[in-house]
């Protein structure tokens, strides 16, 4: 399945994916999981929040078992973050239906909106709206580069943007939530295991820097009359590696706008955003508010904050099991990448994760990938997970 | 006249201008340009690399003096670098016309296409192709931010690319050229004067450095496990200043392109562009020399170079003389910005500058500004000039 969607968005001059939410490639995977729900027989629902359900079953008369992920991506990212985990999520139910099984609860795909925030700068839009982490006022005012807002893009797709907001309905078909997703890491290469379940999402966040100076001409202003706004944008780049050594984190620099942008003027603006990620919440704090201070003068402000999120551990051990086996069960490892998994898990679903080892630990990028064969241990792990929890 | 062209290309929000080459705003621009020439009753020609020249006489009879400027905008620029020039051309004219002058040798009128190189990342393209220092297969090659060649965005504007290159016709009418700019410092400022002849445009030129790196997850890759370009980008950033201040030049980044340019990715290759200028060859040359060495790994390439330009002595102290008095000539300044004139210059053409003073001296952003008595004084200094080199 993940080759019929291989065309779409794809730069031929990269292999990278451009799948923004709610451009005419996501459009087109949307009609794709519209497709699969329909040869299948599910009942298609989309939610408030534009998250598209596919039930095999009646959530709304009893909670059911939830699988997938999202099918947007990063701008030049892989083939594997978020596809994969809808695909596979259609493969099980097909491993299921083979097995002549017959849920004893619904079950249901799940392809949530908008994950990577590649457009409007903040991520996992629609799970967060969904449970309500994120409010529609704050949500439709996120303007993506062309300066349109979430507002705009929605009505021009034919949504409502009144209809955005906490959707208690929508929660209420799920009692647990199952997402598979490629591995961002080499944890399970380094453990010489096809699939792993999650144990927690590290904390992690999103900081905007806004670096103001005064645009001037390139030739005739002398360097003492200058302020020039790229100079403690580039302190800050390499304060945030440094501060992000000592403190134990992951700290990037991979966005910035350089406003007006003219090879021949000193910039008037150079805005840069951080993303910033650990074991502890405490030390991603002290990197950030330590970059805060040194960068003289930058309006600092806060896009995203996802608190640590440790996954259910009984569910987790369930699902290790079952994706394993009672003897050897599958490991168990944290991550540092958010998911949509982890909104839900704050917000009281259980909620847990299996990973597909990525062979070079390279994501967000072309040269992610994942084995067919591992693909395909995923796909049966996940058949068992769905099996057990629906029985 | 600049009233009339207030609103082409302005930014609302900012009240800068964007003016860039073949885009509609400038086609608009050219629009009013052939107005003015045909409502003075103007022969208008558009050589072979678009550039416009409206006449007064018949210059492939017997080469005339040629006066004007360009109407593109770096982005977000003022209203007066480029515009100043051409609107001033038209109405030192009409002073000629009220004085019941007759010119004795054709008298022009220019308009240089893309002198900013906002667009396509060169400068002064229409004249560089005029005179054959740029190559119309390197310039055709040039592509903007959407990734379309100058030749897609010609043809689309219903020019031939295949007509690009040197023009000895158009050089041919030409005797003698003469620029009027905002002045880009505060050199006529510092000395209270409202108008000032040019002496000489400094060396100057653009390089691109291209930092390639390994785009990668920013939540899961260890930071010993990156290859991460922005990291020496923001150290040449740093050295650029210190190698300026260094060498006694200044040097500017003003013009970044981060790709992919997520927030949640190590970006795979940040470009940026060098803009570094100097009262002498060897100190521009020296100082990008040491941040090529510095810059480890990364590709760099020049974009231009523009050699030290001094204006023919003869006709600058005659310039003088006619803008101010025998007495009190007007005063003779440097400049740091590239300049139509300049191109000319170094091809053989004698060419001449004046300058209207910028009392803030702030260019390349929306606060350029002159007052209009000065700007009035321009004028007619101009059309002195004019008289006295067509008499």
């Amino acid at each position: 399945m993940l080759d019929e969607l291989s065309h779409i968005g794809r730069d031929p001059a990269t292999n990278g994916y451009i799948r923004d939410a709610w451009s005419v490639s996501d459009l087109e995977l949307r009609e794709w999981f519209r497709g699969e729900a329909a040869r299948r027989g599910l009942d298609l629902r989309e939610d408030r929040n534009g998250n598209l359900w596919a039930w095999w079953g009646d959530p709304s008369r009893a909670p059911g078992v939830a699988t997938g992920s999202h099918l947007d991506s990063v701008r030049q990212g892989g083939a594997y973050d978020g596809p994969l985990g809808v695909v596979s999520a259609f493969a099980a139910l097909d491993v299921l239906k083979n097995r002549d099984f017959r849920p004893g609860r619904p079950l249901g795909v799940a392809c949530f909106t908008d994950e990577e925030g590649a457009r409007f700068g903040v991520p996992c839009v629609g799970s967060r709206l969904l449970t309500g982490v994120l409010t529609p006022e704050r949500a439709l005012a996120l303007t993506d580069d062309d300066g349109d807002t979430l507002a705009d893009v929605l009505t021009r797709a034919g949504r409502s943007p009144r209809a955005l907001g906490r959707d208690d309905e929508t929660l209420g078909h799920v009692a647990v939530f199952v997402e598979l997703h490629v591995e961002q890491g080499r944890g399970l290469v380094d453990l010489g295991r096809p699939v792993g379940v999650a144990s927690a999402i590290r904390p992690h966040g999103r900081w905007r820097f806004d670096f103001r100076g005064q645009a001037n001409h390139a030739g005739t202003t002398r360097l003492e009359d200058r302020d020039d706004p790229m100079l403690p944008f580039a302190r800050m780049v390499l304060a945030a590696r440094e501060s992000a050594a000592k403190h134990g984190i992951v700290a990037t620099v991979g966005r910035t706008r350089v406003s007006p942008g003219n090879a021949n003027a000193v910039p008037g603006l150079v805005s840069a955003w951080l993303d910033a990620r650990g074991a502890r919440e405490e030390d991603v704090r002290a990197a950030v508010a330590e970059l805060g201070d040194l960068a003289e003068g930058a309006r600092v402000s806060e896009e995203s904050w996802t608190p640590v999120v440790d996954f259910d551990v009984t569910l987790r051990d369930r699902v290790a099991a079952v994706a394993g086996s009672e003897e050897e069960p599958s490991p168990v490892l944290p991550t540092g990448a958010g998911h949509d998994a982890g909104i839900l898990a704050s917000a009281g679903v259980p909620s847990a994760m299996l990973f597909v080892r990525n062979p070079t630990g390279v994501s967000h990028s072309p040269a992610e990938h994942a084995e067919r064969a591992d693909c395909e241990a995923g796909v049966v792990a996940l058949a068992s997970v769905l099996e057990d929890l629906c029985r």
